[in-house]
């Protein structure tokens, strides 16, 4: 039996495991050569973490799994019809079963133009552009001259309040207040004004509401403005609006929602708004022989009606639920009873000692709860050496309230102070001191050699 | 006095840094925000270590001296009448003495045009863009049916043979050899053909002959097919000419030869072949007061009328001399003698367990070599950190064989496999299996689900 896997997050992963002793071949097709472990991107994006340290390449994950076969590939189309899946113009991928596990992207709620101006946080690019951003901003106020945009580079929005924009603005204010401090000569960077901004009642809104509120008070406690119950309704290189009010800032973070990848598209599925597949019991997709559907692509209920959240953990569970069916259907066994969601748990991390647990009726807050969110994101790690490597970058971070990985990399954004050298350029010294003209209450002397002409 | 250091390389480094104690203001500009250690930036382009392992940002390091002030900016032009650095069109530096430390970049020798398919190893950016290329090649290797192009996607060429190209070298066929084996299904990765071209009658050519002789037996131990005397008239995305023979081969990597950074030009100094400033017996540069320079960016010479090497240690001998001497005149005490460069030794590492040392009278090779080399750049790395990341990254490797940032990121050359989803595409499959058509030596046989359209 032939299974395609479209896709190697942690459903894709998790089913092509789940097939490891079965009489099948498995191809999976991913158009990254990694796995990422997206849950901790968001320390990728805030300089505390390598991206080497999460993401792991698929074939070094397969290598003693003889019975499946990595490919890097995009796929460009499925005939669910001739049960082939198309990759560009010369590949393409005949199945038995397909397993579409291809994940979903941030959503602008139809308004893209603003993601030039507001990245989101899906992929190791989408990691170190955000990172670069965001200590540009830093190095820009700290030769500026102009207060007023000086206070704009040093405002950011992080748009949406569930865990991954929480855990983002809760990692900012540290990078700005504990890693930077004493580095820079003429701005304070725990000036930095980092606001989060929230369109429902409350911060992580699918946790229960006396975390969501433990949540704020860290957050608020931490520095950040946390804004709730507002819509951003306009994303420019400025800044943000909501409503009346606008928020000059010079980095946009979107947190804010996501739409499922197009495979539910290419293959004429049923979806819901967000693009989700509607699947049956099994995770099999109605009227497409052969084809199942996992992870944050599809919309899945548990047991009693109600939805299965778009996470790791529950897509690791659809991943294994239906590589065991395809297992059993390949040994001509029953097929197993249909998929049931078990919900383990929810977490998320603000800062430094302070992070929210719940684990049914337990729950745990603060040191506890940040011990707990440490140890289960290492033992989550794919492999020995990013648990090793993992695990000293936080206690080196820690202990010396630093970041392993500040560097600005890749090609800039538009409009920056550093240009291209064209040559000589002779100018005359206008003799203005940069400082002059600027007062700051936290501000060092200016250098007398930092001048402006 | 106003110190302005243009360069956050080892030699602007040390001068900042020999300016610790002195009554002056130091301000280092650089375009970057980190420094890097461009030693074993080459383990970066092969997938063993991660950028943030070895690269820094200069602000951290200056931390604690405070008379440094870190700038990153572009300087765009040099008045040296007015004495004032120019950076952009609204910063400007002014100057009571002004230190050029901004390095070399690879010279293509008049053949610019060959850059975009010759990468060289200069910056984190092509550091990474190199290991994206040795990576793709391996997984476009591993779909394709045409034995021919998979011959040239696995060979890979690189030009010049002083120690960046022999480390490179050495780090592929290994990389290829070690780190790759079992995870192909298609293709056996240590088929990987790498080749080494050098000008030059022999590897390493500023090592001494006996050891030029040992790199070269231990690279063609390794696997390397070196080609001394061999000079590249051709490069081209099919691969290089040497004269009459062609080598197809989809990756090359240029390691043949450095010109100085056009400070010298800014300033209308004199200057040799390679664009290196002239510098005076205090590394002053003449006819331009207050004007020094150091590093690969000048052509000095020793005691002894021998020129001085272009390679970090004696980088940062040259801007700790200009540190301590215009520590010297900031405190109105009498010049330090000439410089002189005390030439320490010189070593390369070829692969696993194998370098070669040249210190003085004392010759290192083989495992002795490989773990002084190991340990003398451990120590000069900046940090605990890094110190402890990349001892530990490298017993791993050590011991696992594998590589731990295998990432292909950032975008990708055109004329690759991978396209965009153009939304969906219906394509009937034409049922020939790709590995139908080729038959190959090392080859597994090909998955059933692995077809060519």
């Amino acid at each position: 039996m032939r299974v395609v896997i479209l896709g190697g997050g942690f459903g894709g992963l998790e089913a092509a495991r789940a097939l490891a002793r079965a009489p099948v071949e498995v191809t999976l097709i991913d158009r990254q050569n990694h796995h990422l472990f997206q849950p901790l991107l968001y320390q990728v994006a805030t300089a505390a973490l390598s991206p080497g340290d999460i993401a792991w390449p698929v074939r070094t994950v397969f290598r003693r799994q003889r019975n499946v076969t990595v490919v890097m590939a995009e796929a460009t189309g499925i005939d669910t019809a001739a049960r082939v899946v198309r990759a560009g113009d010369t590949l393409s991928f005949p199945y038995d079963a397909l397993l579409l596990a291809t994940g979903a992207t941030h959503s602008y709620f139809g308004r893209d133009e603003w993601a030039p101006v507001a990245p989101g946080l899906k992929t190791i690019e989408d990691a170190t552009d955000i990172r670069r951003r965001l200590l540009l901003a830093f190095e820009r106020a700290e030769v500026t001259n102009d207060e007023a945009e000086r206070r704009r580079l040093l405002t950011f929005v992080v748009v949406g309040g569930g865990p991954t924009g929480v855990e983002l603005a809760g990692a900012m204010v540290e990078l700005a207040r504990h890693a930077m401090p004493r580095e820079f000569r003429r701005i304070d960077p725990a000036m930095a004004r980092i606001v989060l901004v929230e369109a429902g009642p409350r911060v992580l809104p699918t946790f229960p509401e006396d975390l969501s509120a433990v949540a704020l008070r860290s957050l608020e406690r931490m520095g950040v403005q946390v804004r709730t119950g507002t819509r951003v309704t306009h994303c420019g290189p400025d800044g943000v609006e909501c409503g009346d009010e606008r928020i000059g800032a010079s980095t946009i973070v979107w947190a804010a929602g996501v739409v499922a990848s197009p495979a539910g598209a290419w293959i004429d599925a049923e979806r819901d708004r967000q693009g989700r597949i509607t699947v049956g019991a099994d995770l099999s997709v109605p009227g497409r022989p052969g084809v199942f559907a996992v992870g944050d692509l599809v919309a899945a209920t548990d047991g009693h009606g109600r939805p299965v959240p778009g996470n790791a953990p529950a897509a690791k569970q659809m991943g294994r639920y239906v590589g065991r069916l395809l297992a059993a259907r390949a040994k001509g066994r029953p097929a197993p009873p249909p998929f049931a969601y078990r919900h383990h748990g929810d977490l998320a991390t603000i800062g430094r000692r302070s992070a929210v647990v719940e684990l049914g009726s337990i729950r745990l807050t603060g040191l506890i709860g940040w011990w707990f969110w440490g140890i289960a994101h290492i033992y989550y790690l794919v492999g020995f050496r990013s648990r090793v490597v993992v695990s000293f970058e936080w206690l080196w971070s820690y202990l010396t309230f630093q970041r392993g990985a500040r560097l600005i990399t890749g090609r800039e954004p538009r409009g920056g102070n550093a240009v291209p050298v064209p040559g000589q350029v002779r100018v005359p010294d206008q003799g203005r001191a940069l400082g002059e003209g600027a007062q700051h209450k936290h501000q060092q002397p200016a250098p007398a050699a930092l001048r402006a002409g």
